[in-house]
């Protein structure tokens, strides 16, 4: 009897992982589209709060500020069961560029009003 | 007449700034919340297609996918007003994560199964 069962060696038919693998795929497409346009809100709150601080005279960076995001970021990953280190080391990263926001609006502000 | 209006170098009184910068701060706490919450759901995601390509012996890495993700990202950026260059940083580190998740679970596959 002939049987189209394949080896152990063959590839495996791109049929029984393709939509599976296109669906994960899909969706985690969807989450990045959401991921970016919530960083993009989240900048549109911290340029109001660089402003903020320009015209009250209060310094870019705020570092007891950014002890407590970070440690409540941790609580969060781990409520969320997601790895604190990477999400420590993306936090660092947007809240640099933050930083740099705060102090080039500062900046801008000082040369208009100069 | 007296009047109780500041000098111009005097510092400014909290109470015109602290409120508003109170209220940035916690849609800022709440946009945080959500991106753990969505980073966690794509690591959902990418360890379902760890697992679906260990099984089938497919490569953890796949360059003409992550090149597709990075383009689409800019892309997202751009519509959506936020620096290209931070979220190509971010997204790389992501997926830089995420292949070494699936590199581990080739390795645990492959060790449970030897």
């Amino acid at each position: 009897m002939s049987t189209t069962t394949p080896s152990a060696d063959a590839p495996v038919p791109e049929g029984d992982w393709r939509p599976r693998l296109d669906a994960l795929r899909g969706s985690i497409d969807n989450l990045d589209a959401a991921l970016v346009h919530i960083l993009a809100e989240r900048f549109r709150a911290t340029r109001q709060v660089g402003a903020l601080k320009a015209t009250h005279g209060l310094p870019p960076a705020d570092p007891g500020r950014e002890q407590r995001q970070i440690e409540r970021l941790q609580q969060l990953c781990d409520d969320a069961g997601l790895d604190g280190d990477l999400a420590t080391r993306v936090m660092r990263m947007i809240i640099d560029q933050v930083i740099r926001d705060h102090e080039r609006i500062a900046e801008e502000r000082a040369a208009h009003e100069a």
